[in-house]
């Protein structure tokens, strides 16, 4: 997620500008629907939207591509949307929101997509008495099972109104968290294996990464939440007590989201702690190495050190007589064997061996 | 706990699909009772239910095991359940909760077992006017304390509602902690003990699994006391005042279990501060033993290699004339001694040994 | 504070079973007053309770014991206390808490013993209209001054209400955790000097000890405020005006309780931190002594090991001259001086030494 | 963001006296306007508002500096402020705050100027029914593109009240934190990058700076959001519906901030975490270079120190007859470097090396 | 600030006993004024008071001192003051808190005086209908300033009733908080850079002081910012809406100083970090310098003990016939020249030197 670009401070609101990086073709869709009427065609002409806006059925724009700012003024002139709302639309890298328009409602939440890496697409809609406006940033075809759901006729969403419809693209926006959940779930456990078995620098950048990532994930999840609460307790009349319990159930889902993500968020908390630990550990066991070499051989060294000196033996018979008894040689090798099995008994009853 | 498996995103609501390693045998269970009645069978067809329906007896039927969809459609038409409601059951993984759908009130919580691992199981539940629906994972004969109170007659059970059946049940699911808390409890001690005394890496692994295991304890027992709390509080008239009375008792035992499963998770996070300074500690103990050991070792070597040089004697008085002096080797035995003496006393003033 | 004993689960709600440990013997104290009436009796026979049941004065039933269950349900049946509260007194373990059952009200405290470790006590009540029955664990004389302002007669005590009786009694037991603040505040004082001058393993133990010891005491007091306070807020008619204000300052005590706690709490983490600093400090002490010998030794050593080559200076004038030398010897331990001394210098220089 | 100078305790309230470094030049600057009108002027004498105080124009007297205390004076008794509040005008470090007096609105913002440091500079408001006053810490132009899209004509701003006015300078004060937290966010990207690949004593005081600077803002941010929500929800009637809807976008600015300021914080912790383990990580690989060195040269040193010894062979055949054996030299150089191949590989299987 | 003296558990509530080190001479002053009258007087018998108690005007008693129980007894007799009120008067070390006695106010802040150590002092207020009494731990003219306001004649202390006056003691109180902040900052700001140049065991003690007196300060500030609040809402009608004005102020002083505070224990936590940093930084740092002196030097000594063995050239060819090769000398001091300079080469390259 990248965060909202913004206007000049003392730009006048409500000033269109499209997202720098927009692709110039725009896709819109429209559906319209009651529970014996379909009709779906692509529109090139906004004004052919006026003659289905009288009619009774339910009419569903969906708008694919932010690059034609012209085409979110006419939909604002024909539907009488918010220049505030229109701004917000373009301005990609909104947390999710729902502002109340009396006349309509104005909701952003994010797709989640699980490409190389993990990416969020704002998603907007205007809901209406009986229209819907749904604005994806990046053209695709996300919505074609529903689009497929509402042409089979005679399901429960063509006979349900424009909010049920706005439930079930909410649903989907959701539901498309939940593999990334998995995913991330499968990370997870993979660090968690890694930690303890092979812990590494890229260990620790990886673990950094993925909080990185939940960090973000958790920016986008909590607002959703709270914008379909907000959704569910509206009350300006467009949301029907029937989809209140679908949306509740949406609500669910996102709450059960959340907490897996809280869940992973402790988990890898949990796994850079681990992750120090062992960088201890592996540190004392270096040092145990050293240590036991160490303190095996420095005496041993000075012991041979000390009859590798060249004190004149002919000068006094003080001088090194060890040098010339008949055991000498064997002897200072058997007390080199003594003096390190002893350090090694030590280094036994520690523990360290 | 599993998590929630998901639908694809994009599918209609409401659609049933059992879990992937559900079991196909299912058992049904009908009790009818009130109280100077008492019914008991294994239901094969469940339009037997019908003509129960319609007595003024309370009835309990207890579903064991989510392989056959079409069980819980039926169940679903006879008594007028919402499909969302049956899609929760059979998505094993939800966090407890209570919907309230109007007729009827919808639950989840789960049981914990203690086998290898702790594993805790979902159990739905459907409370009505006078009837029961509880829906169980698996097949096990987990309520049968309760049916034999059932059984013998004329005791509260006999003469109460089915809220107060429904309180039974919860309160076994809710009691189904405390032997888990205590198995923790005791892995907790172990734990304290064995940081303090044999620090190792296992002890380390052993921590964060027991972390992770209070972690996801922890992400069910909030929401079910929560979910008796709301359960005290739903307003459809379901809930006699008696039961609510017996409801508190129950949030008690849950805010207890809660209250002990955060006292653990405080106390592990505690034993992970041991291990940490514990990790610490052995450092420190073993370069202390590499120090005194090279401290004294090393200027020793030092002085046996001075006089290991091979400077000519003959060729000038001012070579190493003590090689030929008379008390040359004992005196710089002596010495020797002397340096690795300091070095102890220094190292003792300075408290490391 | 031991957990709550749990029933097996299934059991029915208010089945009465002693805690195992419970010594059978049991005592039962009756006090009846009213301004001008003072009566006391320790009672045998619980029938005697009847006749002072219908009389106008104040009845105190302090129970000393839990080891006879017909005790209470004897009790249970006279001034018809609720199943559930009654088991509630004989689960030792219990958090304090508030239940409300309309014709009277049930609460648990705990009081805190200073003895080897520190203790708590249950302590449950019942306050009706015209009574007051208190629970102990154990037999003791724990309130054997109150029973004194009683007996001394027109004492506001005498003249007040059931609902004062019961605050003096909440009072002592708030007041209970006065002296172990205390004893707990010394010992931190206590750590926090040790942990600076001489930091060991049996400080970072006994700081988990205490903090485990602070934990268990936080589980008790927050919910013994929160009791406390709804006991304020109760609206059944049992506490007069009067009461409440004293209560208030029982409450205000509680609160002083948990904020001293609170410091207690947040200066054993500071211990924790100054802990693991003075690890991180020795140990660098400890290898700066190592290095700072190894590094003055190690380049010394190695020349004289230079000169203690066995080069044959008679088969070429290249090999080893310097043996021959007239200040040979002299300018090499010159040479050494020199190093050494630059050495120290460096360290000096870095502030080690 | 320094704090709040202070008076001496015990002065009297509302005692005005200008912050110690404030520049005495003074800049003052009306603009009176409605719909069809628009006048625009420099004040040098403050009594000159008085005439349009009484037209019925909107007027916003733009106040920049602090240093003449008699300008706040004049404007206080002209518009009836609060001396309170004017107070809190020239104590400079103020927290943002809404303060309702029924006949005014007085809330204080914070400008955000990114130059070497980030700074933040104080901006009151006093909001009446047609009338605004704004007051600046320094002079400066940062209004001119709000005073050019007034002069414009007929814009929305023209149309509007003087709760619009504000709400375009207080969109203004807030846009100001976007340039910042981009300049934030670009170092917490340069120090992630710094951390990982070359951490160092510098990084660390970076990062601690980086800390304090988000800590600063947050005290800040936090108190901004309260204050636009506290504006949104006034109920003096000073601001009109339209207005809000602009205030809730404000808002939504503020909040977007807020989570672009945490997400750095809790970036900047992650690493912080990074830092210390790279430390750790890299004392291991320091060790394990002495260790390696060490522990093959240490052996193989006290083998050839055996043999540097200087037993006479002479006296005795026992003495170190490999000294003369006619391969002794070779095979003691093949043993050294067997001893060192097997160290090697010990390490290698270690994953040392 | 010294924790709450207890009495005995089961002391009877509202026994006033002087706190064990109060100096015995307290003094009374009595201040009576109202726009037009002024008279102040050291008060010797309380009894005085009766005469201004009738008065029309406002009467401010000063107690200063504990010493004398008998004074607060009179007092609480002459204005029906509660017993558990004036018993925590003297309980020195109560937390600020306000209580509502209906006819009078009861409220305790804290002052805070910067002495060789910060202290705070207690400060009682009872405020009625047209008295405030105040009382101070110790003697003292710590509201002399106060006092001169009062004579000073009309000035709005003179012309507003008992609530303004207590407003402006509360001011006093909460702004004597500012200077001890601004030790407290300089003192924050001196560690930091101590940390950053000069780390050492003293900075981590003083560090821990430092958080040990914020979290003192921290446990007065809170609960005095929510005093003032409740005094600010309470509805015996004792605070006028003008001074409900002035009170809010002194609430936003209140929380400029927590705000203040909390920064302050941010920081000194963040120094703490950076002190850890530093010490693991030393160690490094230190360990690098034994490392590089390590490995230059032992696989020197090994050379130079290679040739310092005493294998007998004549014995054999294979004897180390370098010894008496031409070149042999310069030869290996040239390749252990080389072996230094690698070494000295690999460290540049992993940045170590």
């Amino acid at each position: 997620m990248k965060f909202k670009k913004y206007h000049k401070p003392g730009t006048a609101p409500g000033t269109l500008i499209p997202p720098i990086q927009a692709p110039p073709e725009v896709q819109i869709k429209l559906i319209a629907y009651s529970t014996d009427f379909f009709e779906e065609k692509k529109l090139h002409d906004l004004d052919e939207i006026a003659a289905y806006r009288d009619s009774p059925h339910i009419i569903w724009i969906s708008v694919e591509g932010l690059g034609q700012v012209e085409v979110l003024e006419q939909l604002g002139q024909q539907f009488g949307l918010h220049p505030l709302a229109l701004e917000d639309v373009l301005n990609i890298g909104q947390r999710p929101k729902l502002d109340d328009y009396e006349s309509h409602l104005f909701f952003i939440l994010r797709v989640a997509h699980l490409k190389e890496e993990i990416e969020t697409e704002q998603f907007s809609f205007f809901l209406g008495e009986r229209f819907l406006i749904s604005i994806e940033e990046t053209p695709g075809n996300g919505f074609e099972m529903i689009r497929e759901r509402l042409r089979r006729g005679r399901t429960q969403i063509r006979r349900s109104g424009a909010d049920y419809l706005a439930y079930t693209l909410i649903d989907a926006a959701i539901d498309s968290y939940f593999p990334v959940m998995e995913f991330l779930g499968e990370r997870v456990e993979d660090l968690e294996i890694e930690v303890v078995e092979a812990p590494s620098k890229a260990t620790l950048i990886e673990v950094h990464k993925l909080k990185r990532e939940l960090l973000h994930l958790r920016r986008v999840l909590w607002p959703s939440r709270d914008t379909i609460n907000m959704l569910m307790r509206e009350d300006e009349g467009l949301i029907t007590q029937q989809t209140r319990f679908f949306l509740r159930d949406c609500y669910d889902h996102a709450v059960q989201i959340i907490d897996i993500l809280e869940t992973h968020r402790d988990l890898s908390t949990g796994i850079m702690d681990v992750y120090l630990s062992s960088l201890s550990n592996r540190l004392s066991e270096i040092m145990k190495v050293l240590t036991i070499i160490s303190t095996i051989f420095i005496p041993l060294t000075f012991i041979s050190g000390i009859y590798g000196m060249n004190f004149d033996a002919d000068a006094s018979p003080w001088n090194m007589p060890e040098l010339r008894a008949y055991f000498g040689y064997p002897a200072i090798l058997l007390f080199m064997l003594i003096v390190a099995l002893v350090m090694l008994g030590y280094f036994r009853r520690r523990g360290w061996i």
